[in-house]
């Protein structure tokens, strides 16, 4: 289990691997202080010396600019030192293994690793082998977690909501190949939500859906039907070359969110995507700027949410 | 126009998108504020907090690390955050729009944009969209305008001459298609320098020379009389494949800068080029290292010019 | 010689370049002043304002992530601003001269170069062009030097072993193109090691063994007989293409260190490589992770000799 190597005895957060594994105690607290990092963000300073002195290595195996500078920009925020790594996983396979390069880098003072990766599980094979005041943050592996993204999300429903246990949430696209849905649909479990759907064609759900006591629609009107919460997935292109979605016209069509959508919803439902958006093709253009779409919120809750698991990481052991 | 975007209506620098639309006064007050960055750079620590906790992203579509560094500089010893994105035009058009793009940084706490795109006015575009707190530099977008440079160029002139109104200003080159010549233009006319010349081939003059009240000379010799000021430019060199210009060795024949053209010019005239230099192309290479050369000069007062621009932008409203 | 450029008169570090004409006691003067940035190293914040205002340029024409980061994070940890600039040797020919390119970053005010290029003695021809406020750290040029890399290397033996005085060192693989040889020889002669050897296939022997008072081994187990210090090169890849080693295989049968030679070193032997290990193929891994092992207290030295390399270099004259 995950939770062994994320949380200590003391119940302390130790490194973020998946949302799999916290306790519903540990993302109230990280929203909570996610929260006081959102007033620092409307500050004229925006900035806060709590990671002074520390070293945050932004590890990225799998390009990803935006990712990427969503966590640079928390820890800068933090007062940490960044070291940005891209590594071609092309050139990783010559050169020196992963454990090699992260032991190097710890050698050389790191702190904090975030890492992406697109095999499963490899940031938790680095947390299994680094010693205790390393910390890891699992940015994305492969179609397993991304754990920021889940917290973040369900952070933004709770802003927006304010309450989980009397809300129902759609999760619509490619469930079966996200790591962000997996993340999303574990942590509004986590945090009490009572009905939450996945909407998309049969062929990309997962195997394990009773399991995750999740409700199936294959019709996007149905599963929209009454919905507080609409969280539309990026399409990833590869799957079209996969074969799994025949044409972006037609998965438009049949799983594209557009304004007639907002009359089966309840009137107050909102609208999120992780982005970024591909307008047109799962989200159309005037819905992803509508009133109801809080897409921009989710990044800037997303730097506070950053903020708060890299503090809450380094925070000294009680 | 421009400045309607650029200056609100109390009179405060919002955006620097081009010379054109920017008066007098407010180039005044750049130069003397950036005199006193010019102070601080000789210091031992050169560092001022002016810009703590803001954050500038450097959002390149066009690759230049040169002009790159420079603002990263700039903004660093303002104590900025600095977040530099090289994106390739190529991945920009299958991607999210530039827009979706800016929008996220600015959702992420992004305080100031340095654009550079290929395409003319793309910062303009950028600046219409965006709110009041966010500012947004002209990096240089295609052959429009690269204001930086202009000003630069004219406050190592102040720096040289001390005043524009009896000046003689030869720029010579490609003046059709630079960024950098028309910049120049616009600013010292603003200034007062009552004649500018413009010398190279016709085919590489502006249509709009009259418009302009630039005198142009398709002979260098001609053109260098008596004037004060030597302005050469880049040779861009995708001119010379589209046929504009027939041969490097050529074009250094007609309209290179060499040691014997010194003594037509005004005895105290300086040397100025924006950089980097095709030494043997544009200019000979020992004059550009002789003592009437202010080349270095304007990168060291560019920096202190965008430091003041940057400052400018962030500083509160009246 | 070098040692005019790297010193000056009062006997201040100037430049780093070579070893070579570095005295004892300025060696020594680095590894105390190293001695006190490993203490801080260890702290709850690693951090100390001594280089704070000052910009260090990371000038690499050829590419390496690691030693890069190396620089970049004793620069942070010093509290400098830090330009990252690679230049692909192949863009470096179209454009400006490499002297150019430095100017014009004095000009906007670097302090400290640190240089990697392919050619030997390019920081070098560098450091003899710049002013005095300028000090360039030599990154690794082609195969002629790696000073800080000879640095630790000798600052890791003096923690370990105390004295030089009464060593036996073995320096393996192909010391003929290792710049990193070069350096660490010349830094433990300096240092007074009464016996170098060096052990490697005689084709990959340097022609001026005589004069560099060293022994040559041919047989890795004669080689290791007794040494208390076991220092394994990198294997070069492109040495093998060049058909100087024959294969990967046939080199660590040979050549290769295994736990059997542990036996035929002192029984308290230290195991050094200057990194990325080649498990498997200069280094048994299981030799590389074992206790006698000192690979990664490598790379945390070479931090604080970083930090103590650029302190010197920027602290005031006498």
């Amino acid at each position: 289990m995950a939770d062994n190597f994320q949380v200590t005895k003391d119940g302390k957060l130790k490194h973020l691997l998946s949302i799999d594994g916290l306790s519903k105690e540990i993302i109230i607290d990280i929203f909570n202080m996610a929260e006081s990092f959102l007033k620092i963000g409307s500050r004229d300073v925006k900035k806060v010396p709590l990671l002074r002195g520390k070293t945050v290595c932004n590890l990225f195996f799998e390009n990803s600019t935006r990712t990427r500078t969503t966590f640079e920009i928390a820890a800068k925020r933090l007062s940490a030192d960044v070291i940005n790594l891209d590594i071609p996983t092309s050139s990783q396979s010559k050169g020196e293994s992963i454990l090699d390069t992260v032991n190097n880098l710890i050698a050389m003072g790191a702190d904090i690793f975030v890492v992406r990766h697109g095999i499963p599980k490899t940031p938790e094979i680095i947390a299994k082998a680094v010693n205790n005041d390393v910390h890891i943050i699992n940015g994305g592996d492969g179609n397993h977690a991304h754990p920021t993204q889940g917290l973040l999300d369900s952070f933004t429903i709770r802003r927006f909501k304010k309450e989980f246990s009397n809300l129902k949430v759609a999760v619509v696209g490619d469930i079966k190949h996200s790591r962000v849905a997996r993340s999303e649909v574990c942590a509004l479990s986590t945090l009490g939500v009572p009905e939450i759907r996945v909407v998309g064609p049969d062929n990309l759900m997962p195997d394990d859906l009773d399991n995750l006591n999740l409700i199936h629609f294959n019709d996007l009107k149905k599963g929209l039907k009454d919905v507080d919460v609409i969280m539309m997935l990026r399409l990833q292109k590869e799957r079209m070359e996969d074969g799994d979605i025949p044409s972006e016209e037609d998965y438009f069509k049949q799983f594209g969110l557009k304004r007639d959508h907002l009359r089966i919803a309840h009137p107050d439902a909102i609208i999120m995507h992780p982005g970024p958006i591909n307008r047109g093709i799962e989200i159309e253009s005037e819905v992803a700027d509508c009133k109801q779409s809080v897409i921009l919120s989710q990044v800037t809750f997303g730097i506070a949410i950053r903020m708060a698991v890299m503090t809450m990481l380094i925070s000294k052991k009680l």
